[in-house]
């Protein structure tokens, strides 16, 4: 029995912007494991099995995993955007980890994919166009006070900054509280994006002053991008884009 | 005439890590504008023209593209990586700003694809699989007090780290210098990952604590990624994994 586990980002949304190294490797698997709506883009067929799962079972659902590759079966873990980014594959490598032995022997592969705010970014323009940061604002696992720190000090790198998880029905006041901190940082003129489903019939960006924004502008399929203190925004009738410029040097380049 | 300009990602090198969307656009463009290397991934076909141009004159290049688009010319752009991140869609956005009023009526598009960061983190495990950042070390458009600034604050911040641009022959010791700072940072046993051409016939990936880096392991085609202090190695007979767990909370999650 040869099995293996391939980890496989199915980017944001838009099957134009899933890999052909993705689509392949789905056409080689027998099971699909990941979260319902993930596991809901593949389609199925004679021989694969579908086993889609809920969120917040991350370790469970990599065990499972796991346990079908080392059973001999060709698995592939769907992930949303890029698996390394706030997705699938660190919960694969702790469940890895804390297994058994023999798991260490599996042929388990991590596929890349465009994650939200490269799919949020390149739609906007390019406001991650210089230094930037990627922090998920879930607290489910770490404590409140390490967001804070984080966001005191990515300000004071002067980094853009993509934001991921913002807000969740389980977490409705984290956000607006990071939004308070980083306006008290900022000021009100720093232009922050809001990109939700991204590449999808749903998608709506919006762009407004970090003064104007407001934490129910975002939701779990959202994710945020505050500029730098060197982004820029060119108006055009087309609508405006956002972006950084790559010099951080003071006068002309 | 309807003229466009796209900026399109091609990844780090693989084409099976090309998006069928920069797929097809390319098989619509008219004109093709990059740097050398970029525009030599593209296939000649009849009614396409090549427009090929030495690195450092993004600029330049950038103004020929959207000329190219105002005469009515379907233009792409070609991008390494993602053309989002250290790559020409700020360069682009800098010339439009600062050309004549006519470019912002112009239909163009970014296209995102999957950045070498990525590709190299997929490749070891998930070392991004927590909040990181991404920082350029090339001075070339920066002071280098900025760039060892945000070294500071990135540990501070406990963040994982991209380098991009770690090391070129114009500027052979800035490189050591980050990788003596951050040693005196983080002490001699964080892991760091050299990964050059991942994706490549030239694919080189090397794991090293960071008592035993140095600056020559990295070239022009290298990106660097440090781990953070949670950043965690899986020995294996088949290589090691290395992953960022999910948590930063102590104990058990």
């Amino acid at each position: 029995m040869n099995g293996w586990l391939a980890i496989a980002g199915l980017g944001p949304g838009d099957d134009r912007l899933v890999t052909p190294e993705v689509t392949a490797i789905i056409a080689q698997a027998t099971d699909i494991v990941g979260y319902i709506p993930y596991v809901a883009r593949i389609a199925p067929r004679a021989g694969l099995t579908l086993h889609p799962s809920d969120n917040r079972v991350e370790l469970d659902r990599a065990a499972h995993a796991l346990t079908l590759a080392a059973q001999g079966r060709r698995v592939v873990v769907a992930s949303s955007g890029d698996p390394g980014v706030f997705a699938m594959a660190s919960a694969l490598f702790e469940a890895l980890e804390a297994g058994p032995a023999h798991w260490r022997d599996l042929d388990i592969r991590v596929l890349p994919g465009i994650t939200a705010m490269l799919a949020a970014s390149a739609r906007a323009g390019a406001p991650l166009g210089h230094d930037f940061c990627a922090i998920n604002l879930s607290d489910n696992l770490k404590p409140w006070s390490l967001i804070e720190k984080r966001l005191r000090l990515a300000v004071e790198a002067d980094f853009a900054m993509a934001f991921y998880n913002p807000r969740s029905k389980a977490r409705p006041d984290g956000f607006a509280r990071a939004l308070d901190l980083l306006r008290s940082l900022c000021g009100d003129d720093r232009p922050i994006l809001f990109a939700r489903a991204v590449s999808t019939p749903q998608e709506l960006l919006q762009i407004v002053p970090l003064g104007a924004a407001r934490a129910d502008m975002a939701d779990m399929r959202t994710v945020v991008i505050l500029g730098s203190s060197r982004t820029r925004l060119i108006a055009r009738s087309r609508g405006p884009i956002l972006y950084t410029p790559r010099s951080a040097l003071d006068g002309p380049a």
